[in-house]
């Protein structure tokens, strides 16, 4: 009886080796929330419920990431650390960029590792620590390992990959985000023959993905978050972004305001579930950003623990094989709980 | 004789209200370096050596302001510390951006106080702070008053201007400057009729005075500095940027390696000057930063304090209305000194 051991979890320990320790927002640097303590509670939970088997991603190669990513851009990830503490000492803070190309300036992507990261970044929150690149090139083994699992049969899967991915671009990162996982799954699928549709349920607008797949009509993106008139990333979310050329209509944003419920949420779930019927998808991967918590320390839904076995529940309402990427989601305490509580939905039904 | 009373000098003491406590840089908080002992210790030393009369700038309207900046642009610097602290309460640190919009993401120059810095901003070293725009648009005043001594046909004039501005495009801020000081004089002598030519010899390329006039033929702009393939601003500076459209030829740079002493600065400044004869100015802008200085905490040219008064003689052999507009230069104990020197060697020739 396969089906009873549950839904398989894959998990790597090497996302340890990512632990920044502070972020600058603010005019200021915070404590950084993006941590390993994030993904132990999540195991942790998940062993506790004894929800399915945990599992050790395999290796996958450069061919999958590469398909998404931009050569430079990767190899950029790999160096940047050693360029950063070989300029500013080994006991230099992680590397964070200053300055950057705006208008009227030149993008150096290939000039000294201040250039390089100012060309690369678009925000001060996501440091490059020495462990970031093993740590995130090991998630996106995570997430193919998950996507594998799927092409094998199984109803379900989910990757408990960390750092998360879905603001990352081709050749951008940001957001907490290096590697884009869930994007790379997409595209292992895709190249497998199946028809993807991304469920994006982070509460901020997953960017990196809508930008990878914004000119295509063979991957659909569909993104419930909250507004970004008010919220990260600020640059990309908005209500009018519909895809581009062959991707028209196939990009689908959600936006919501400050202080939504589960009942609003679940209609904007509806919305966006329309949307996937009627693209036609028979593989599901989702964003799973717990971020919308009512109690997260760095956004502003309001949705309870409860609410997220409902989440799960109408997820597995769609009746798609379905990938779990693991994304955002900072309250450490509660964090497993409410995580586990969307597989656990949707395993109920 | 008017001539025996020396240089005129103008300062007002609103410089004073920019103050900012600290910059981001190199993945840290630092105290910041372009406080308003700078401009204090500068004063100082030129009352000490009585050099001229220290005046008052006058009132110019924002006529002058707007033949360089946009106007979207100059509202937002105006409004942008009341809208931050309205987002982050009055105990909020001074307002840096942490998002800015890289490939692929959507500049956002009329959303929220975060979208519209990272929109704005090209770097976490430039703080708004409470008193930022007041004083930075008394600085415009500033070199505005200096270049109307030039038109009322003083020999030179110092316009001990702070913040700074050459790094300041006509709608990007960053590198401590905000509005373009210099660039504004230059226009207003322009507008007067003159053929204005810009000599900046800050440590750093001054990339928004070069983007400014970029694309015209009607104002030279020459440039020594440290090559940005390992100086900031990183983005701009390099040799093969010589105009474009109409400019094309109108832009000099002349970027110089590590530890550059003064015999090949001399060198450099002789190549420009070659450039400036041709060009036919009949009014020259230095834009005078300091910190090509051998003890500057951030630079890393290696010129001495007699150095300066050479760098002053040489501009004299010009022989051209000067106007002096104070940019940067860090070493506070002998910034007096060496900015002093470049006057006194100029007046003395």
């Amino acid at each position: 009886m396969p089906f009873a051991v549950g839904m398989k979890t894959f998990y790597s320990p090497v996302h340890l080796r990512h632990a920044p320790k502070q972020e600058f927002e603010g005019g200021r640097m915070q404590p950084a929330v993006e941590i390993p303590e994030r993904a132990e509670r999540v195991r942790a939970e998940i062993e506790a419920r004894k929800l399915g088997p945990l599992l050790t991603p395999g290796e996958f190669g450069n061919e999958p990431l590469l398909r998404i990513h931009d050569p430079a851009f990767v190899i950029f990830l790999s160096e940047a650390h050693g360029a950063w503490t070989r300029r500013y000492g080994k006991d230099a803070p992680d590397a964070i960029p200053s300055a950057w190309p705006s208008r009227g300036l030149r993008e150096q992507r290939s000039g000294d590792i201040e250039s390089r990261l100012g060309s690369y970044a678009f925000d001060t929150a996501t440091p490059i620590t020495k462990g970031t690149w093993e740590a995130a090139r090991t998630g996106v083994n995570t997430a193919l390992s998950a996507a594998q699992a799927l092409m094998q049969g199984e109803r379900a899967a989910f990757a408990l990959a960390r750092p998360p991915g879905h603001h990352a671009s081709a050749d951008v990162f940001g957001g907490y985000c290096y590697l884009n996982n869930i994007a790379v799954a997409a595209q292992f699928l895709r190249d497998a023959g199946m028809r993807p549709a991304i469920l994006d349920v982070d509460y901020h607008h997953g960017n990196g993905t809508q930008s990878i797949f914004y000119r295509r009509d063979d991957v659909l993106f569909v993104s419930i978050h909250a507004d970004p008139s008010f919220a990260y990333p600020h640059f990309l979310g908005f209500a009018d972004e519909r895809g581009e050329d062959a991707g028209e209509g196939a990009t689908l944003n959600l936006p919501l305001p400050r202080l939504t419920q589960w009942p609003a949420y679940a209609m904007a779930m509806d919305t966006g579930f329309e949307r996937l019927r009627t693209f036609g998808a028979d593989v599901l991967l989702v964003s799973l950003g717990l971020d919308t918590f009512e109690a997260d320390p760095i956004s502003r839904f309001k949705l309870k623990s409860e609410d997220y076995l409902r989440m799960g529940e109408k997820i597995a309402s769609l009746k798609l094989p379905t990938l779990f990427v693991f994304e955002g989601g900072y309250n450490i305490e509660k964090l497993g709980e409410i995580t586990a509580n969307v597989l656990e939905g949707f395993e109920a039904k």
